[in-house]
Order: C-alpha cells, then sequence, then structure tokens
C-alpha cells in the first residue's frame, strides 16, 4: 500500500483514487498476464438506453487497460427464466471470460441473486452470489462489490483511521449497505446500520465519525445530520433537473466535515475502477488454476 | 405464530421457549414425516469429554422428538484434511442424514469453515457454509446458525418489538454477532455491532433498548452497561468455580432492566431447540426434492 494521499479542501476526490487504482491494474496485467488479456462479459437484459450506456462504458474502460469486454444482448430470453440461465451458463463457460456480469437496470421480474446461481463463483464480479457474499461475512473475501470496496478504496487512499472509529452507514441494499458494513467491522470500526425503519436518524448520523450515506434520495442528509469533523462518503447517484446530485446535500455539508466525496467525482468513478481491479483478481485466479475456490 | 408469552418477573426464560419449539417440531415430523424421520449426523474431531457429552446430549434431544443421530468418530482423520474431506463426504451422502454438524471444541489447527467445503448447503445445520452465510446476508436465510436464531425466537417468544428499535450487539463472531446482526437488520432495527476495539463500550451499550452479548467472559457487562427498561439477552457460558455465568452479571442488572435471560436457562437450551428445527426443516426440504436450492 501506498503512503496516505493528503486530503485537499476537504475534498475526498474519486478521480485521482481511481487514476491510482488503474495505473496499478494495468502494471499488473502486462507483468503477469501479457499475453492472456482479462476479458470481462457485460449482459444485457432489457433494451434500456442507460444500461447499454453503461456496458458500452464498461467496455472502453476495459480496452482503456488491454482487458477485453463482449456485451451479450439476451433480452430475447428474459421471459424465459430456464433459457436465460442456459445462455448464461454458456457465456460464463467460455475460458476467455473471466468475468461477468448483468447490467443494471434490470426488468422488473428478474431476480439477479437468482441468475447469479448459473455463473461460477470465481466470475462473479459483482460479488453478488450467495457464495460470495457468505465469504464476505465470514472474514473471506473474495469477489466483493465494486461499490462497497470503492467506499473502503477511498478511505485507505486517504489515509482516514477506520480501526476503532464509529461509522454509521445509512441504507442496507445487498450491493452497497451490507457489504460496506461488513468490509468496516473487519477492520474493526464500531458499526451502525440505519434505514428508513430507523426512527431518529439525525441522532444517529450526528455520532458519526465516518458518515456512508446510500439510500438514493437526492440530498437527502443534510447539515443537521452532520457533526463537524466528520468524514462523509456519499454513495447516492441522483439527477435532480439533468444535473447529478448525491444523497448529501454537499454545499451545505462540507464546510462542517473534515472530508466529503464530491458527487459526481466521488465514489463513482473509483466503482468502475473497483469492477475492473474484481476482473483481473478473477483472471489472474483461474490462470492460477485457484479458481474453483 | 402463537401470540406472546408474557413475561414473568422479568425473566425471559428460555427453558419454555425450547419447549414450545419442541412441541411444535414434534407435531411437524409426526404429520410430515411419518414414516421417515429426520437424521442427524454428529461428527466428533477430538477425544475432548465436553465434545462427547454435547454429541451424547444432541443424540438424546433427537431421540426424544422421534428423529435419529449418529456419532462420527473421525478423530484419526484429523491429521489429513483431504482424507477427512472425504469422509465427510461419505457421511453427508447418506440419505439417512439429513443434517450435519461438527461438534465442537475443534483441534486448534482445524478450520471448520474450510470443512463446510464438503457438505451440501442443504445439509449443513450449522449455518456455517458460504452459501448459509451468503443466503442470511442477501435475506433469503435457508439454515442459520442456531444460537444466533435462539436470540431471535426467545425475543419473538415475549412479544419484544424489534422493528425500529435500537440494538446493540456486542461480539462479531460468525456463529452469534454477524448472524444475530443479519437477523436483526431483516427485521427492522437499527443494528450496532460493538467488540473489542470499541473505544468506549459502555457508551454504546448505555443507548441499547435491546443489548445482545456474546463475548465469552463471565460478567462482562454489569449494571453500568444498561439503562433502564432495557432488554438483554444474554449468549455467554462462562464457569466461575464451577458454577455456570453468563457474559451479563445477572444479578448487578436484573433489576434495572424491563428483562433479560438468565444463565443457564436462556439462550442455552432455545439454542439446543433450534439446531433441531433446523435438522426437521432440511429433512422436509430434502423429502420435498427441494434440497439443491
Amino acid at each position: 500500500m501506498n503512503p496516505p494521499a493528503p486530503i485537499r479542501d476537504g475534498l475526498l476526490d474519486g478521480v485521482s483514487v481511481a487514476r491510482a487504482v488503474r495505473a496499478s491494474l494495468r502494471d499488473h496485467v502486462s507483468r503477469e498476464m501479457p499475453d492472456d488479456s482479462p476479458g470481462l462479459a457485460v449482459v444485457l437484459l432489457t433494451a434500456d438506453l442507460a444500461a447499454r450506456k453503461y456496458a458500452e462504458s464498461k467496455a472502453r474502460a476495459c480496452r482503456d487497460l488491454g482487458m477485453t469486454c463482449t456485451l451479450h444482448d439476451l433480452t430475447p430470453w428474459v421471459s424465459n427464466m430456464r433459457a436465460l440461465g442456459k445462455r448464461l451458463e454458456s457465456i460464463a463457460s467460455d475460458p476467455r471470460v473471466h468475468g461477468l456480469l448483468i447490467e443494471h437496470p434490470l426488468p422488473p421480474h428478474v431476480d439477479p441473486i437468482a441468475l447469479y446461481a448459473h455463473v461460477p463463483t470465481a466470475k462473479d464480479v459483482e460479488g453478488i452470489s450467495y457464495a460470495n457474499m457468505g465469504r464476505l461475512m465470514l472474514g473471506r473475501p473474495y469477489m466483493v462489490a465494486s461499490t462497497a470496496a470503492a467506499v473502503i478504496r477511498i478511505l485507505e487512499h486517504y489515509g482516514v483511521q477506520i480501526a476503532g472509529r464509529r461509522v454509521v452507514v445509512v441504507g442496507r441494499s445487498n450491493i452497497v449497505g451490507k457489504p460496506v458494513a461488513a468490509l468496516l467491522l473487519a477492520r474493526d470500526a464500531t458499526v451502525v446500520t440505519c434505514h428508513s425503519k430507523t426512527p431518529d436518524l439525525a441522532t444517529e448520523t450526528l455520532r458519526a465519525d465516518i458518515l456512508v450515506v446510500s439510500v438514493g434520495r437526492a440530498r437527502f442528509i443534510g447539515a443537521t445530520h452532520v457533526r463537524e469533523g466528520a468524514v462523509v462518503v456519499d454513495v447516492g447517484i441522483n439527477f435532480e433537473g439533468g444535473r447529478m446530485v448525491g444523497d448529501v446535500d454537499f454545499e451545505a455539508v462540507r464546510g462542517k466535515v473534515l472530508a466529503i466525496t464530491p458527487v459526481p467525482g466521488g465514489v463513482g468513478p473509483v466503482t468502475a475502477a473497483m469492477l475492473l481491479s474484481n476482473l483481473v483478481q478473477t483472471a489472474l485466479a483461474q490462470k492460477r488454476g485457484s479458481e474453483t475456490l
């Protein structure tokens, strides 16, 4: 691990964290896999334009690091879960595919966790399969959801101490709140998980040394929710009149806290980089023949 | 679910909870599996007398409900993990074995989680395999560690409201603290997980509506740790001069709280009953052919 980067202007700048992650991955790939580049399969289950845009942006990010990315449009099979499962198995069985992910948003009737029963644990770069979530909970993480991994990477990049701190996580989704809480606990934080049924949220968040917010509501957390000197990680991505904003009211909170991730330019770019990191890790494990876990 | 039982003298009496669980299991087994009783395999990996005693007590509890229990002494194989894995696979492949557990204490070099790679998820009645822990974390529990399940069952039996309450869990083990926190979160509690690296434990525990303690230290939690009117669940089993005591100083705390589990007679008997409940559930799932999960 490199020495921590200084925090400038109270900003936990995700763009420079992502740059550092990608640089280290590029080295890693060229050194360890000179002839056999990691391959990602991105599965599309809707004709949704956003899904296609996200998928294409992942493909570009892969190519930038000398990795391959193939897009698989499985929308013709979404009404037949059995056939869809078979298609996923067939894609995952390709030895050039080291990781597979199913692009969001999904059609409403599709259960992503059930679909991952058709993807080997070793190729589940979203970290959403039973086995990968179980490994995380049992303190032996293999693939971790990239957004959750990004939160930790940002804190570590800037040398924010986690051990012994009170961390309040707002939100309990399977891909952010729960895995983030598990990762923080493993790093010796005292972890408080809050959610929509928490009666007095501000009382909880005001006691946070570190506050991680992932609720999907624009500027849900304001100045009255944070204590002076806290560190805030805003996982939210919302749109207000065409402008991207987080779950935290950045302008209101910024002056009060020690440091905060901006939106855009905070967790988002690091999440994209951590997905590539997951892919490199699966590719190396498969190359070494340790993919059976 | 039956209507909640009244709390008498501030005691969450585990013996009567266990009795209710066993009565319901007995009905269930005689109605659903009249000719094909659930079978448990208990694996011993040490000559430790306590392990043998625990195993024999499980065998008696099984027989009391018309279930079968076989003891398997695998101590000759503990120095060869590969052979041990094969033996476990062979025991688990017996169709009369619906659940398998490895008795504690284990030899120091043996990793129970690695051993469960040799046991099908459907027969992991300890709920300690990657897949079972992942299912719990993802909100689709199948087998849950019996001690964690016992904590919830006691609260539900006595009608202690969980949703919207602040629950502080002290301890973060794989078989108690982590699964209890996941179960409480799924029931809409705000969950705080504390442990040995929490700087000011009393500040945390004093804010608990419900306090769950599992640290393995005799009378670690005293009157200064609990607020008036709290509900306390003591998972600890410790011995002081031959006397069994919990992690909570029962005499000191009892007058201050709304209700508390005694030790002995609290979580212990319910844990034993929840193991049998897990076994019945696996047996029924296997009978219905849904054991592939």
